[in-house]
């Protein structure tokens, strides 16, 4: 068991970016979080609007936080909504977005990390986000 | 292609401001980011009330952070309420405020700023804000 | 004794912009708060830094909050500089930058509002920012 | 002149990791912002401790904010340190850190972004900064 490396963290970026760029979509913000929170790496296509970086690092901040994919974390928001506002002010400065594209990083059941995307559909990012750790060889964990 | 003049500016927020007074609206807020989310120009009417000009920034601030004129993120807040009220808290200080009168400036398809109007009604301050954009010869963007 | 109107604001900001043209400034940036600490006028120009508006609006905020002209927020900064780190994160967001160049607009010794400047060396700042109000009629207090 | 792209940002950031590891430095964060203050890339290296990237983020954040490279800023600091300790309070979240190592990207004299780095001496950290600006036929600007 060890930490992300690098590696690691680039072939998942890698990856997720080429998958977005084989099925047309928009330009993409991807970003990749230790399990500490740290950042490990970042790459943001050319044409992405101006705080769409931000927008992935709050997906994968909220995952880190709570210990939790975004797509459960957007079900507790339908479910709890004023849990989920107060937890955004709690969880640091990068906040949360309780939406899909928010994926843990996990290496057995241990979570070695997040990864956050933003700039399609939300259900296009987590598609981006899951084959990025896969090629990896780590295992995604949605919330799903 | 060239970034957003002061000239170009100021040609948007005089108009907006003439299209104001021409239609008898209550006083206005202008102002106009440049594509960095930097301030190019404001100005705000006589009687204008205490934070009109915060809700015009937040108007603009939050078209430029996604990339979509404020009238899109309405209905998106609409259709995923906690996914816009997360946004707000991670595009920045100026915040979001999601309706109709936060305007991209494109130049052909580039962003090259936002306007953000507030003071009336949100459809009578988009018509002001793309009157203006309008009269810099530039193309305006409202997400209609 | 009347509000600062935006007429009067936009004399400010222009004669400001003129007089640093005139002397050869670098790139400034020009903000106008009415005694509310509400936004009148802004005029940022081509080529200022990222965040030179910012500074400009904290000279300017600085000023209304404590009552004084920026230089004497400097000097105050220079004898107490705990009293003036603190009292920064206590003036709201805009915050406060404790250098010349944030000036009281008075009329008569009424606080109508403050001229923040901000781009050149502090002094030139402050000179055009006092030659604006000036042209407006007004008075400005530096802080001197 | 067009914006940095992320072709580019990357061949910066993967320059000055190999300058590191020629060199046998400590393991380096290194982060790439656009003109907009955009993240674009960033790559930190295994074994950094928690909040280099941070650290990083805001040497680059200042050089964008003020459009000086971070060692101006460092001699700013000298100088003057209740103004820098302040401006770092309003250059937005990523605040300011005053030592070299915040280098601005210039094509000709326009600035295109600016890279941070951190994790060695802040002389190190600006060597690498620089060798990949320049790996990317970009003029580095350290402020010296």
């Amino acid at each position: 068991m060890t930490d992300l490396s690098l590696a690691a963290a680039r072939t998942i970026v890698d990856t997720a970016l080429a998958t977005a760029r084989s099925r047309g979509l928009k330009p993409l913000a991807v970003i990749v979080y230790d399990a500490r929170g740290s950042l490990k790496c970042v790459q943001v296509e050319d044409g992405a609007s101006l705080r769409r970086a931000e927008i992935a690092l709050a997906k994968a901040n909220g995952a880190l936080a709570l210990g939790l994919g975004s797509r459960a974390i957007a079900k507790r928001a339908e479910e709890q909504p004023h849990f989920v506002a107060a937890v955004s002010h709690v969880v640091g400065p990068a906040a949360l977005v309780p939406v899909p594209g928010g994926v843990l990083i996990r290496e057995g059941e241990r979570v070695v990390g997040a990864v956050g995307v933003s700039g399609d559909t939300s259900d296009n990012d987590e598609i981006c986000a899951v084959a990025g750790i896969e090629a990896a060889g780590l295992r995604a964990d949605t919330g799903a």
